[in-house]
C-alpha cells in the first residue's frame, strides 16, 4: 500500500505547500536526508495558540501535533518531488510544547505526530524523538516541530 | 584500551536497552550517523525530578546528566550491534535542563555527560553541544539529552 | 563574489575562533556535513544577557542574532579550513531565544541571522529554521543559535 493509499484510506489530504517569505526554507535537502523546518500547529489556517497545561489540555495538544505531521508530510511531499514512497525512513523528531512550568507530559502531545507517521509510513515511520517543554511558542503557538526524514 | 575497558575501569556497567513502548524508536540509523532519542535523567529507575535552581542544584544536575550519558551509551551499545568501538565520532549533544527561571548554569550541567564522553571516547568524544534551559521536561525530568554519533 | 568579498563589503570582520576550555568543541566534521555548537550572543565579548519580552526587545534581540551569525561564520572560517568559499548550502539553524513566558517573536529575532546569511552566502544561504522560546540559556544569554552547514 502506497503512502498516499494510505493517507486517502485515513481521510486526510495534503495541504499545498506555501513557503515562508523568508530568509530560510521549509525544508534543505543534503546527501539522501531532508531536513524540515519547525512547523507550529494551526487551526483553520491560524497559528493553534494556547500552553499545555493552561488553555490547552493533553488531548487538544496531541491533536495539534497531529495536525503538525501532516503539515510536515505535506512538506515532505514537495520535498520528495511529489513522491512520499521515496521516503525510506522517518530519522528523528524534535517536539516542542508550549509548556507551563508544571505541565509533564510533553511525551503524550508529541504521540499525537508519532502515532500517525507510524500508522502511514509503517515500517519506514518509526523515529528516534525528542519531547520537551518551551516557555513560548512563535506566534503563541501550543506546539512545534522539526523532522530529519531520509531518502531512498 | 577499548571502551569498554575503559569503562570498566571506571566502574560502568551498560543498563540493558529497554525499547519505549512507543510509537518512536530508541534511535535510528541513516548513513554512518545514528540519532539518539532525546533521554531523561532516571535515578533507580525513576524519572530524576526537579527543576535546576529549585530542587536541584547544579552538582545534582550534573550527575544527572552523567547518568544520561551511561544511558546514551548503553542505546549505541544496541546501536553498533554491540561493539562500541565502532564508534568513530560523537557529533552532537543537545542537552536540555529544565530550568527555573534565573538558572544560568545549562553548561555546567551539561559538562557532566560532555566530560564522563570524553573520559570514555578518549580522542573520538569530543563533540559539538548546545546546553539550554527548558520550562519543563517529561515526567518533570531535570535534563534530558539527545545525541548524534558516527560509526566507523 | 566571494564570500569573503561579500562580508568586507557589509564591514564584516570575523573575530578569531576562542575553542572552549571543555569537554566538547566548537564543531564538529561528519562527512560533507559541519556540525556547530550552540554559540551564545556577546556583546563587547561578554554574555548579551536580558530575556526578550523584559529587558530585551525584539529589535535588539534581532541584533543579537546577527552577531551570533557573525561567530557561528568564524567558527565555520575554522571549519572550512579557512574557506568558506567550500560551504556548499546552509542546512539548518535553531535559534533558541531566551523568553519571557508572554513573548511570542521569536522568529522575528531568529530572521537577524536568516537575512545576514542568506545576504552574505547568497543562494547558499537560505536554510531550514526553528525558532523557540527558552526558559534560560548560559550565561543568561538572550539567545543562543546551533547551526548545521554542508561543504562541497
Amino acid at each position: 500500500m502506497s503512502v498516499y493509499d494510505k493517507l486517502k484510506s485515513l481521510g486526510i489530504s495534503l495541504p499545498p505547500l506555501t513557503p515562508p517569505v523568508a530568509a530560510f526554507v521549509p525544508y534543505t535537502n543534503t546527501g539522501n536526508l531532508v531536513f524540515l523546518s519547525g512547523t507550529i500547529a494551526r487551526k483553520d489556517g491560524k497559528p493553534w495558540v494556547g500552553k499545555l497545561g493552561r488553555e490547552i489540555d493533553t488531548a487538544e495538544g496531541k491533536e495539534a501535533a497531529r495536525a503538525i505531521a501532516i503539515d510536515l508530510m505535506a512538506t515532505l511531499h514537495h520535498a520528495t518531488g511529489g513522491n512520499l514512497d521515496r521516503v525510506s525512513q522517518l530519522v528523528k523528531l524534535l517536539v516542542l510544547v508550549n509548556s507551563d512550568e508544571a505541565f509533564t507530559e510533553q511525551h503524550l502531545v508529541a504521540n499525537g505526530a508519532s502515532e500517525l507517521l507510524k500508522e502511514v509510513f509503517g515500517d519506514k515511520g518509526p523515529h528516534a524523538r525528542s519531547a520537551v517543554g518551551m516557555a513560548q511558542l512563535p506566534f503563541g503557538s501550543c506546539v512545534e516541530i522539526e523532522m530529519v526524514a531520509e531518502l531512498a
